[in-house]
């Protein structure tokens, strides 16, 4: 399995297809109609997998998927907003570190990380302090691979009448989300995850109203989306210099994922290639670390083993000497390594990715995997479709 | 000259080399030891530039050039600094509004847009108003292609104990600039200029015990380059997902950039492509706007003839029928077009495109070109080497 090119099984950068890779390849005018007319084929393409080109606009922006969400932060939160913010996991926390950065007012609501945020308690919130204006949510928190329920605290925030921020980071594209039944203020993903894009932009599907009426919110001029969707809107151009050719691989990426089926499709493929990851790790005695009910089909958190002889470096560079590249845990309280579902990779590849890391573990001398006296009754437990 | 990939003569993005494009091929992991090991290249190579490996940390930034400079001014510039910004083009305005918009106090010492920034003007100005603490100037300002002169600014700022801030985004790499003898608070420039690598990062040289007090200074999360530069030396990554592919491609033309010859041999290829230009244009009767000794050779601003039936719309659509992408100009009160010297193109290339605009022009029924009465001396005149 030794490659020049690993597969990457990480949750962005991640493997893309050879065809999307070939986009790269040519130089492009930011200035010239043709690249307008990408960018334009990018943002309608984009909201239409969420039904949302009624009601929102998509504004794409140069960076990591973390600018686009500090921006959309900064963008649609008034000056005298409250955000309250739901966490379980990294991303969570730094979706409130961005809120005291920019210096909006925020509460959190935090459950374990392995445990989804509760409508029910978002509500309490909400009746509790009415000062709160907005609800910030991740979808699939990246750092466990845990899926929030996304449709229960849309509809609790809206009745309510506040307005929702959701992090779609890793979710966009795989996870069904539908702008015509969960109500949205903005909808934030990136090029390089779910899409299969190369990394090196974000976007924010802004619902129209609030992106009009957010003029001069903004912290910050490079990220300020009302900004950017003017100028997009009257001259068909990026503000500032586009990522050119990162923005042609997404349009590429994206002509695949309509060919292939679109969002279910996609799903489909991400849920088997988890299920077949968590059915080999169990089969080599390792325990995934959420239960199969809250996992989404993007990454996957696994227990290092108990092993004095274990230690990631060593499992990394061995899985990596045979074809894959691991992400490491992202947990400060336990002990665990990451394997990534997406991209464009197969059920083949993840129960190769497997064998690779039973062998690994096997050179390592680290045997028996199975933790005495703990069953592995999740890694068994079929995901929900 | 009619071809699939026009050539691109606009200051960045730009027409980079197939090798370059080649490296764009490749899917990285951005936490592997590889990746990181391509990062800590790049920064030592863009060091190495300006001798600035001692004095200076070079801290990449994701997103597009003008996101590096609102981190450069965000993080340097504490905030009860007060910058000079120094204005000559649009690009002088551009980097006045982000001070507005981050609430840094500043001033303004405006010219004409074919006025290079005055030393002694500066200097007044740092005598009148001991409040400033930074000044920031435009090297190269790319609105117009003027060349403001930099040392005897650097000299005048140091002398007064203030902080230089230099946007060197289209000179870094083929303009000669010394850290040792030109003292700088930070340097600005992106991997798309004439590095000749493709847009998509930004990168920031900062002084090393400046950028260790700034520590808490920036308005922005994604874009503190404090935190950034202290994540990258603990662990040799970026803070948030990098570009990984145009952070390869950065890597690549560097590359060949010293195998070329560095800075000297960059300095005298885009010069003699701008004599190549201005030569051909001045045959062609076009007038430059700015006269040679203030040119700098990466972009000529050319005065469009005045004829009723020119129109820039129609020249651009021929020209690139031929083969060539021209840019537009950026002056609000003269009718003017630019034509970029930069990136992967030689005087050959040049010699075609101004022939393109030639013919383009016939065809258009544009003559003569030559405005009665007005000479074309500065056309005639040689760049200073």
């Amino acid at each position: 399995m030794s490659t020049a090119a690993p597969i990457l099984l990480t949750p962005g950068p991640l493997t893309t297809s050879a065809r999307t890779r070939q986009a790269l390849l040519q130089d492009w005018g930011s200035w010239d109609e043709r690249f307008n007319r990408l960018t334009a084929s990018v943002c309608e393409r984009l909201l239409t997998i969420v039904n949302g080109a009624e009601s929102h606009h998509c504004v794409p922006l140069q960076g990591s998927g973390t600018f686009a969400v500090e921006a959309a932060i900064g963008t649609l939160v008034p000056r005298d907003g409250k955000v309250l913010v739901l966490i379980n996991g990294a991303y969570g926390k730094r979706l409130a570190a961005i809120c005291a950065v920019l210096g909006r007012t925020f509460c959190t609501l935090e459950t374990a990380e392995d445990q989804p945020c509760d409508a029910a308690e978002v509500e309490q919130r909400l009746l509790a302090d009415p000062a709160i204006s907005h609800v910030a949510l991740i979808h699939c928190e990246t750092g466990t691979g845990l899926l929030n329920p996304l449709e229960p605290i849309a509809e609790v925030v809206a009745r309510h009448g506040k307005r929702l921020i959701i992090d779609a980071m890793s979710s966009f594209g795989a996870l069904p989300i539908d702008a015509r039944r969960v109500p949205f203020e903005a909808l934030i993903a990136a090029s390089g995850k779910c899409l299969e894009g190369v990394p090196g932009m974000g976007f924010v599907l802004a619902h129209k109203a609030s992106l009009a009426a957010a003029a001069g919110n903004s912290h910050s001029l490079a990220m300020d989306l009302h900004d950017q969707q003017a100028y997009l809107a009257r001259t068909g151009q990026w503000r500032f210099t586009p990522p050119t050719h990162v923005v042609a691989a997404l349009h590429e990426a994206l002509l695949q994922y309509q060919e292939q089926g679109g969002q279910p499709a996609r799903h489909r493929r991400y849920t088997d290639n988890c299920q077949v990851l968590l059915d080999e790790l169990a089969r080599l005695g390792l325990r995934s670390f959420l239960p199969a009910a809250i996992q989404a089909p993007i990454i996957v958190t696994v227990h290092a083993p108990q092993d004095p002889r274990y230690d990631f470096k060593t499992l990394y560079e061995r899985v990596k000497a045979k074809g894959f590249i691991l992400y490491p845990g992202k947990l400060t309280e336990v002990d665990t390594f990451r394997v990534g579902c997406i991209g464009d990779v197969s059920r083949h590849d993840l129960q190769a990715a497997a064998r690779a890391i039973g062998e690994a573990l096997n050179e390592m001398d680290v045997t028996p995997l199975q933790i005495p006296g703990v069953a592995t009754p999740t890694m068994n437990t079929h995901l929900r479709a």
